[in-house]
């Protein structure tokens, strides 16, 4: 693990207390780990914001497997697509619905082009992406 | 204005490096003001989605004042909810479309109930809700 | 106001009913409606996602007028982006706190900058953008 | 499959023509489809809204698996939420990171708080909810 770094930051009182309040309720231990994932979060939420910058991000669907050639487009687009797809995972949900999982990392513009191609086919009754870090640079 | 307190928060020397970037790219001073302003878009964040908290708001529409009746609508449900609206500000975007934002504070179910009846007034092309601080619990 | 266009479009019965149901807890009189909102909503966060597209929009903050200087900057600040600003509105909520909106029309990349520029100076506790339509091509 | 009913909707011809460029943009290849995709859409964030509802849902979240007892952790709090819990993906990101992926099926509310117990989890760097469909009411 890194290095730790010490920093003396100054807020006024009542917002260390309205903060100190929000952080129980959350359920954090300490104030320092509570403002380690605001840091974070914003520097993940920039990191989506621009379409040059590489991430991990997943995909998550839900459609109906008997929808006439799906599964072969599906296929299809992940192959188009395949320097992004890391893995997959499936799950039945009932008799006609699945949801697929599809974990990614790549440039940001080519993963929202891939989760922008899904939504659109025929079949996939709702699809949503997610944009994390790769880890590496969120100490 | 409030007393300040002092706090020393410990991070990954990497962290600091990253957010020490995103806070020059956002034009920040120093720190502890951007720190400020994480923990006040959270507390923000927290109370929208309480519905039992007071909050400050505006809602944000564009309409078409030809449109039947739609004046007379507004100002009825302006009233209904009058307890809530502090003031308007009208602005003509051409010879149809009027802009409108609404300042409103008051409990935020109250709030989000106003705009989702505003927004599917028929005339109303698009309306959107910003909820914010009252200020004195945010210091 | 513009001609009117009839389309019919084809649905699962099921959706049409879990549809039916939901735009009537929303107080929607008819389908029609609920259908041209949604495709409005959607092409408004379609230009939103565009930087070079003109938009209308507001930006609410909540400062403190106390602030060293803040007023100034404010003031200076609208000045630098003064092709953008079409109005503004000042509400006070208490003896130190101010509520004002900002109505904006111009290049959504000005407008972001703008309000990015506002929500980094000290004294303002929270700002906020909603990007939304000159209302003449969103018939 | 369902049943397919038929409806007619009217719009103004401007705004047929701004939604049939916007359309052609994402690669739709008819309104209909377009349209029952945005009325799902609008489903699925009104479920996600009512804490009560059951939905199908995936947590993202990127940790350092080094991290004291971070693992031994993650295990106890899903076995704690153990009736939601689907099915988990796993993938290494590099030699400290690694990026898991849950899929739950259950209460909104019961989903929220494992995303909420799992962010403010000392390791965890990131951690992502997405709330969707089960399927079968979304036709």
């Amino acid at each position: 693990m890194s290095d730790l770094e010490r920093y003396t930051i100054t807020m006024p009182r009542e917002l260390f207390e309205s903060f100190d309040e929000r952080i129980r309720r959350r359920g954090y231990k300490n104030r320092s780990e509570a403002i380690r994932d605001l840091v974070r979060a914003d520097l993940v939420r920039e990191k989506a914001a621009r379409p040059n910058q590489r991430a991990a991000a997943t995909i998550t669907m839900v459609y109906d497997h008997h929808h006439h050639e799906l599964n072969e487009k599906l296929t299809a687009m992940q192959h188009d697509f395949g320097e992004l797809v890391v893995s997959t995972l499936h799950v039945h949900l009932d008799h006609h619905n699945c949801l697929e999982v599809l974990v990614l990392r790549g440039q940001v513009r080519r993963i929202e082009a891939l989760a922008d191609a899904i939504s659109v086919l025929k079949g996939v009754k709702h699809a949503s992406l997610t944009i994390t870090t790769e880890g590496a640079e969120l100490a």
